[in-house]
C-alpha cells in the first residue's frame, strides 16, 4: 500500500464566515486565557507615544473569536495609556483565510473591538506564522490561540485514521512527533524577532493530558468513519482517503517546555504554563436539554468549519474537485449520524502558556 | 419613471485574480505617477529607527498594480536608510476586497516586492479610505491610484446612462458633482491625520480633460448598449438597469485643486498637480497587429473586472441573484461584440497630484 503525503500547508478554515458561526469549541477552550492576556496588558512594556502599541493575533481565522480577548486587552491598555495612543491590531492567518469575513465582522458584528476605541486600528497579514511576518521588535502583545497546533505541513499520509494520534503507525507517528517539535521552535523562534523588549506572548493550543490523551475520540472516530462510508459508498476512493490527514498535533506540557531547558529560548522566556480541559459547551448543552441532534450537528458543524476543508484539499482534482461541496456536506451528515447514535462528554486537552521577552 | 439608488459603496473590483489579469490599463495610467512616487520616497521625513516606515497604498484591490511602485519606492529609501530598518506597506481596500488574491500574489508573484527586500513586511486593511483607518501621523508615505474616483456612494439613479459624465439629466450631474467634491474633502481630511509631519502622498485618479471629456465614450456607450439589448432580450428588466449606476467621478484640475484654494487643506499642501491623457495600450496593440477581436476582448475585460461586479449588485436579488455571473459574461459578450464593430482609440484622461504635510 501506497500513498504520498500532502505537502501542503493546511487550508484555511471554512469561508464565508462559518468558521466565526461554528468555533464556539474553540471559543470556550481560549476563555481562561483571556485574563491571562489581560494580565500581559498591564504589566508589557510599551513603545512611547506617538508610536502604536501593537498587538498580534496569529492565527486569527475571520476573527471573531478574538475579538472578546482583544477588547480585554485594550480596556487593560487604556487604564495605562493616552486614548490618543493607536493601538494597532494586527490580524495574521494563511493568504487564503478568509479577510473579507474578518473585515466585515471588525465593521458590524457588535462585538467587534472597534466599537470600544476609536483609537484603535485594525490590519491583516495573510502569511504563514513559520516565517517571521511582522517587523522585528515592534509587537507589545501577542495572543495564538487555536493555531499553533496547526503543522507548517503534514509529513506523511497516515493511512489508518486522519488524525495521528489515533493512527497505530509507529513510524508515522514518529515523523509527525518531529515535525511540531520543529514548528514549535520555528513559530517561537519568530516571534522572538517580532516581540519588543518586555513584551508578552500568550498561546492556547490543543495539548495532550498528563497521561497522554488527545482526546476528541468519538468526533474522530465518528469522521473517520463516515470516510470510510464514502468510500463503500463509491463517492470516495479509498487513494483519497489515504492521502487525507489532519495536520494538527497536540503538545503535552513537556513538549511546550522543551525548547526552554535552558531558561530562555528565541530571547522567550515562560511566565506561566499548564495543559488543562476545556470546557465542553455542547455536551453541557445536551446535559440541559437532552436535544442528541443538536449536539451531533454542533460537533459535526465544528469539524466542517475547521478541519474538512483540509481533507477537501486531497480529493482527487483538489480545492478543484467538483465533488469538494457534497464531500462537506456528506461528511458533516455521516458524522452527525454517527454521534447522535450514542452523545458522550468530549475532552479537550489545552495547553496554555505565557511568554516573555527580556 | 421611478428609481432609487444604490446608497451602496461600490462592489469590490471581480475577484480570485481577475482585476489583477485585466487592468493593464490602469497599470499603464498610473506609470507616470512612479517616478514622482520615488522621488517622494528620496524626500519624506522618516522615523528614526527602529521604528519602521509606514507606506500606505490606498485602494490597493488585489495588489498587483502596486508592486512596481512599491519596489520603486523601496529601492528609493534603500538609498537613504539601514537595511535593518523595517519598512511596512499596508494596502487599504473595501472589505470585500479579494485580499486573498493580494496575499497569494505577494508570496507568488515574481514582481512582489517581498522579493526585493527581506525588510520589507506588507499587511492589509479591509476599510472605507472615506474614514481615518490607520493611526495619526504614521505614513511617511501614500500612494493612491486608480481608487479616489470611486465614490463613497452612488448619490442617485442615473436614468439615460449607467456613468454620470454622459447623462444629460443636470441635477443628476449636480448630485454626483456635490457628492465628489464632498468625498475628495473627506478623503484629504483622513489621509491628512494619518500621514507623517514631512510625508508624502501622490494621488492617481481619473480627470477630465481641460475642455471637460470624461472619456471612454466608445466603452461607455457599448456598455449602455448591451444593458438595453440585455433588456430586450428579457434577461434584465428596465428597473434593475435604471438602477445601476458606475459610482465613479472624474476631476477637473480645478476641482483636484479647490480644496487647496488658502494654499493648505487638512494639514496637506499641493506640490504637483496636472492633468494627462494615460496611454491606451490596447489600441497601441491593435494598431501593431490589427487584432479588433483581441482589442474588443480586452477593453470588455476591463469594464468586467472594474465595473460590472458594481452593476451586477443592482440586480433584483443583489449579489446573491443567480444571474450575477450570467450577467458579467453577457454583458461583456455584447461589449465586446460592439465595439469590435469600430476600433477607436480611447481617451483616457488621469490626474495626478502629489501632496506634502509640513
Amino acid at each position: 500500500m501506497t500513498g504520498t503525503a500532502s505537502s501542503l500547508a493546511p487550508a484555511r478554515m471554512e469561508g464565508n464566515g462559518a468558521y466565526n458561526r461554528n468555533s464556539c469549541v474553540q471559543e470556550a477552550g481560549s476563555a481562561p486565557a483571556v485574563p491571562l492576556f489581560e494580565q500581559a496588558a498591564r504589566l508589557a512594556v510599551l513603545p512611547a507615544p506617538p508610536q502604536p502599541i501593537v498587538i498580534a493575533d496569529y492565527g486569527s481565522s475571520q476573527g471573531h473569536n478574538s475579538f472578546d480577548p482583544m477588547a480585554a486587552a485594550i480596556r487593560a491598555l487604556r487604564e495605562r495609556t493616552n486614548p490618543d495612543q493607536a493601538i494597532s491590531i494586527v490580524h495574521t492567518d494563511l493568504p487564503s483565510s478568509d479577510f473579507s469575513a474578518l473585515f466585515q465582522a471588525l465593521a458590524t458584528d457588535p462585538q467587534s473591538y472597534l466599537r470600544i476605541d476609536p483609537t484603535t486600528f485594525a490590519s491583516a497579514v495573510g502569511r504563514t506564522f513559520y516565517e517571521q511576518i511582522l517587523p522585528s521588535a515592534g509587537v507589545a502583545l501577542g495572543w495564538c490561540s487555536w493555531a499553533v497546533q496547526w503543522l507548517s505541513r503534514a509529513p506523511a499520509p497516515i493511512l489508518d485514521q486522519v488524525q495521528v494520534a489515533y493512527s497505530k503507525d509507529a513510524a508515522v507517528r514518529d515523523q509527525y512527533s518531529r515535525q511540531v517539535a520543529n514548528d514549535w521552535r520555528t513559530f517561537l523562534h519568530h516571534r522572538g524577532r517580532e516581540l519588543r523588549l518586555g513584551g508578552r506572548l500568550i498561546i492556547l493550543t490543543m495539548a495532550l493530558t498528563p497521561d497522554g490523551d488527545f482526546g476528541y475520540r468519538p468526533i474522530l472516530e465518528a469522521m473517520y468513519a463516515a470516510l470510510l462510508q464514502l468510500v463503500n459508498e463509491d463517492f470516495l476512493s479509498a487513494a483519497e482517503v489515504h492521502r487525507m490527514a489532519i495536520p494538527t498535533v497536540a503538545r503535552s506540557l513537556s513538549d511546550l517546555e522543551a525548547p526552554f531547558s535552558d531558561g530562555r529560548f528565541a530571547d522567550l522566556a515562560i511566565d506561566h504554563a499548564e495543559v488543562f480541559l476545556g470546557q465542553d459547551l455542547i455536551w453541557d448543552a445536551f446535559e440541559r436539554n437532552g436535544d442528541a441532534r443538536a449536539f451531533d450537528a454542533r460537533w459535526a458543524a465544528f469539524s466542517r468549519a475547521s478541519v474538512l476543508p483540509t481533507l477537501a484539499r486531497d480529493l482527487d482534482r483538489g480545492g478543484a474537485d467538483t465533488r469538494a461541496g457534497e464531500f462537506l456536506d456528506r461528511v458533516e451528515a455521516e458524522m452527525a449520524a454517527r454521534l447522535a447514535a450514542a452523545p458522550e462528554k468530549v475532552v479537550i486537552p489545552l495547553g496554555l502558556v505565557v511568554l516573555r521577552k527580556d
